[in-house]
């Protein structure tokens, strides 16, 4: 039954970008297949493939469970070992919560994330290997693997839920290729102030400051009116902002301020 | 009803060692709250706080989602509002998924952490804000955070699986823990202001606002209070810069509040 899906096409909005393959080894539960095919899907992954999934495929509740991604979860493959599922690969990882007693090398998710992003470079196949929610992988299956991968996490509790595996790795294979980061177009839209527009303020609130007594402690004058700049500067402070500013300055010194005779 | 359970100890195997709170707003999905509290013992978090959970609480659900992270459970506090359940935190963050048209800076997962590093080695007491699963946290809730948090990911498929977004969260925090962070001192002579303290400032100065009229275009005065109250937020303000700007208004408003008989 290997690769029985294999003929399918993705649908056009589904761009299989060739990252890695996720396996699910002989997983329990239909649902967390699901929440595993929504991480992937997250992370750009299409590559689903599953080795005897105990609660039977196609499954209602991994399709719910996956809120969405449809493409993953119909054209998953399947596979009677986990060997069938990895003998097109170039590069394998496995995913283990505990650490073996194998001549393998470890490493953690960022490590194999870098790796795989080399071997992705190289056009390699890579995929990762996950085990059953109770078992996890034998060590016959871990030794399909180039390495294993184990998250750092609390020692005294460090079974992860599966989705929560694939999600991590899935995360990190994303940040690898993320070098360029969105700009929301924020500083665009909101012009930040020169520093003069800022010095007119400072002055404005100064002056204010004097005219009510606030600074009237000689002494300290200069180290108030200093902490005061420095506050404001941190907020790194829009031209529209340094006028709503003066707006409330203005305003706050209301009839104050026309009592002696306007401002 | 805000933190009713906040005398119980946690068991001694549970060790809090003062990681951000995780602050669930409005979470819809009882198993959710579960995953979530899942994700966090993983990453020896246990200040799960609840704002309101549509399901109820306690929850069956949650707690069988969580499968064994019991103590997280046991412990969550519960809380009407997201202000409520921020007040006694210095530094917050708001997981989003979209960008949102607001001056708010705009970070990633890694960036976070980094940043939640240096005011753990401070002292400092923090969280993370997540909305409820369908629509996300409202632009006022956002407003409570000193930054938001996006995940960068697929763009065609961005929306994260609650528990999903708490395990990438507590996963960034966790790495993070593996290099030392060096504090200046700084931090210790300048007590970074808490939430209730800014909210406080925020109070008297809108009090103060409406008093002289410049929130006077009733239609406009969400916007314009949310945008002043983001732009102190993002100065990061210690305690003493929030007393020094209460003395400000109190001195700006000065002869004005005296005639109409107080302040």
């Amino acid at each position: 039954m290997a690769g029985t899906d294999s003929s399918k096409a993705l649908p056009a909005t589904v761009r299989d970008d060739g990252g890695p393959a996720i396996v699910l080894v002989r997983p329990q539960l239909g649902e967390n297949v699901g929440f595993a095919a929504r991480a992937m899907l997250n992370c750009g992954l299409t590559d689903l493939r599953l080795v005897a999934p105990r609660d039977g495929w196609p499954n209602d509740k991994s399709r719910a469970a996956a809120a969405g991604a449809d493409a993953v979860i119909e054209h998953a493959r399947l596979y009677d070992t986990a060997a069938a599922a990895v003998t097109d690969l170039n590069l394998v990882y496995a995913a283990t919560a505990r650490s073996r007693d194998m001549l393998k090398p470890a490493i953690v998710p960022r490590q194999a994330a870098e790796a795989l992003r080399v071997a992705y470079a190289a056009g390699q196949a890579m995929g990762i290997l996950f085990g059953p929610e109770r078992s996890g992988l034998t060590n016959d299956e871990v030794a399909l693997a180039d390495a294993v991968v184990t998250v750092p996490l609390n020692a005294a509790f460090a079974s992860l839920q599966l989705g929560h595996a694939v999600m991590i790795l899935g995360y990190e294979w994303y940040q690898g290729g993320e070098t360029a980061v969105s700009t929301d177009g924020m500083a665009e839209r909101n012009r930040p102030a020169t520093k003069a527009e800022l010095l007119g303020f400072f002055e404005h609130l100064e002056r204010e400051l004097d005219a009510c007594g606030f600074l009237r402690v000689a002494e300290m004058r200069p180290n108030v009116v200093r902490n005061i700049r420095n506050m404001f500067q941190r907020a790194g402070l829009t031209e529209q902002e340094v006028r709503t500013l003066r707006g409330i300055v203005k305003g706050l010194v209301g009839a104050r301020g026309r009592n002696r005779g306007g401002e």
